[in-house]
């Protein structure tokens, strides 16, 4: 299903254009028009329309409605067109639009032209300005705290759903070296997505201070990228764990075919199975996939398999104001995953005397990141509907300007954080020799260009 | 009761000293010899000791009892000889070593030879490899997470215990130039006191972005060192809380001396009543003076007086793991006072949609300041010893020595939080930032020297 290297695709380079995100999801598919409904649009239509652009504060946005006639009063420099193509779809979006809108936009019932970042953006601005939240909002907020552990065999479901859905569509818009799907590093303006995805494997490598010889265990490894980073600028050897078969095929095979299996083992596991102690405990992307009663033991594995004097770092998406993950999101792109508070994430090391030694936030680095990632996933439409239907597409392309939107409004941030034994006092003097390193370059990933 | 400048006290550089801690202070006092008792040393006695030893893992101790023999098993290289002077004593720290130990110690009743932060480590070493904790401990534990909230009148009594006692004892340890009595930042070998006071003023401001024309409200300003050297070096406009009169008094003359009136306002106020709108809030070493309970709004006025692109820092002492704060300190040196864990800090930050940007911990920082400032102490103890009583300099020894143990164990750790409105998308790219600076000098205070 997939090649053997990263490198045989459609080589692009969209990650200068920095311009305003181009909608091309929606247009691509304008041809496929549904059959309009029969039903008449009447006056109690009109005032349903207007009633919930006045309950998201009034944003920038025409409504069409199943006439082809727009049904919201006159509007300034609309961000968007939103068109229903029927009455139960305009009820859906009424009752809670967070949970239908994707629901209904993927299957083509409602349709949009536009720019979705923004708009999200504006609605979002408007309802907070209006300071209000639904009762349903309220009460699924309520539910969605009690959250079910996520087990072994729920955790192999849930990953499978996201990552194994073939490695060439992914390829298709991440970055080309090491298929990083996590946050880029930009330090610098105007890096590739290429540059940035080596920068940040460097910037975790310097907070490691990883040097040649180091035993390193990955928990939630990808498609190996970051692993093998390690072994091949480091010398480090790497046991990396993952439960995503398609990931771990993918991670083996270019492994062994450049020849770095001595220091380079993929294991097809829960990270629950980690044993052995290492010099370093690393995780990018993977806190997100465990649920939050299930924090203290990953902690507890972490305090098992750190050497007294080794460092960790936990790469992750997390939340300011805790927050249930959208329903949609939960239910489409990413079955129980959920961004945690730093609060949140601190039963990770406090009950297991792991002090914390640094955290970064680096959430706007995940919009410049996502912003890239639309651009190429935009310009590979033609390619990637040979591979997947029209909902999934439309569902993708939602669910990247989605989580743009959310990393934009501090809505979602990015965590970086660095830790050790509580009682380590072998830990570096200051964070000096992380930018030592980085401003020793012009940047840290042009050595590789 | 103070001078106008920090300069004309005794001068003396022993920074440069970072052998082993002499520990001074008893030995200081060994003149006063307390009328031993007359009481008979049983058989009982020596079981009691041997057990309370036993207890405490078999540090490496000798014990002495009123008898004037020693009374421990034989013990290879003891850190120190401990000699009671009455049964009494010797059933208090059975019963309560944590509590007991700083009054029977300071009131003469209790004896000590040798190396008091090497001995306070080894014990809890050794108490740890044992994994017990009395009963009485777990009680207390539980009884003082009940903690009462520190009304505005009680933090004016709890800082008037702690900070009032007189300039001119503070001007013997701490740093000439900024009077810091918070953790310097050493990012080199080998920097004085001063030096490393410099450079965490520094490292402050380089976090903060401080530019010229920027106003900062400081919540807790102490003798305004920072303050000072915020519109002395950046030209910011300076607006500065403390409830501290002495603190107060000695900050304004040295304003007023220095014609800074126009842009350094101290304000002899509780932090609640900080109004107006600032570029920067800024906060270092007041958070450990706020109950837990009182986060959530210490985190609302925050969120009122930082103006939408503002950034903030809040720098306090904390801890990895929740405990109650050791009950002689509470009693006798910080009344009220509490170390926080991070999951406890976000309830500053969190609920008020204040995203956390960076954490920095400094923890082997505040063991090295701790280091110098005991020497100073030490060395300045025949001036000390004018100005304050035997049973207090006892009881400030122990309580340097004491927190210097603290942190070399990882019981006490040192946090710089930076922080932002959740909305802000004017934040720095990264924190390449701080270090070009830093870098750019050989330290960052040197230009001063």
């Amino acid at each position: 299903m997939h090649s053997n290297t990263p490198d045989n695709r459609p080589q692009q380079d969209v990650s200068q254009k920095n311009s305003a995100l181009i909608p091309q999801t929606a247009a691509f598919f304008s041809q496929h028009e549904l059959p309009a409904t029969i039903t008449r649009v009447t006056w109690l239509d009109r005032v349903l329309v207007n009633k919930m652009l006045n309950v998201l504060g009034n944003p920038p946005l025409q409504i069409k409605l199943w006439d082809g006639q727009i049904a919201s009063s006159a509007c300034k420099n609309p961000l968007a067109v939103v068109s229903f193509y029927d009455r139960g779809a305009l009820l859906k979006i009424i009752i809670d639009h967070e949970l239908h809108w994707g629901e209904l936009y993927c299957s083509g019932r409602v349709k949009f032209e536009g720019n979705m970042t923004s708009l999200i953006e504006a609605i979002a601005h408007a309802v907070q300005a209006r300071g209000k939240m639904s009762f349903l909002r309220k009460a699924i907020q309520w539910f969605s705290q009690r959250r079910n552990s996520n087990s072994p065999d729920k955790a192999r479901q849930n990953i499978h759903h996201h990552y194994d859905i073939g490695n060439e569509f992914y390829k298709l818009w991440l970055d080309r070296e090491e298929m990083q799907y996590t946050c880029a590093y930009f330090p610098r303006e105007n890096m590739t997505l290429e540059q940035a995805q080596q920068a940040k494997l460097y910037h975790i490598c310097h907070k490691l201070q990883l040097k040649p010889g180091d035993t390193v265990v990955e928990a939630g490894c990808g498609w190996g990228g970051l692993a093998h980073f390690m072994v091949k600028h480091y010398g480090a050897t790497v046991t990396a764990y993952n439960i995503s078969q398609e990931q771990v095929k993918f991670a083996r095979q270019r492994a062994a075919e450049e020849g770095l299996n001595d220091q380079l083992e993929f294991v097809l596991d829960d990270y629950r199975n980690i044993h052995g102690q290492y010099d370093v405990f690393v995780s990018v992307g993977m806190l997100e996939h465990v649920a939050v009663q299930d924090y203290q033991e990953l902690g507890q594995i972490i305090k098992k398999c750190l050497k007294p004097e080794g460092i960790g770092l936990i790469h992750n998406i997390g939340r300011i104001v805790k927050q249930p993950m959208n329903p949609w999101i939960d239910k489409y792109i990413f079955p129980g995953a959920y961004p945690p508070t730093l609060s949140e994430m601190m039963q990770v090391f406090e009950p297991n005397e792991l002090a914390v030694a640094d955290i970064e936030n680096l959430r706007l680095h995940y919009s410049k990141t996502l912003q890239i990632w639309i651009q190429r996933f935009e310009q590979n439409l033609p390619l990637i509907s040979k591979m997947m239907d029209e909902k999934f597409i439309r569902a993708w392309g939602l669910y990247l300007q989605g989580s743009r939107a959310a990393f934009n409004l501090g809505k979602l941030q990015l965590f970086q954080v660095v830790f050790n034994h509580m009682q380590n006092n072998a830990i570096p003097r200051s964070r000096l020799h992380i930018y030592q390193q980085e401003l020793g370059e012009k940047t840290p990933a042009e050595k590789f260009h």
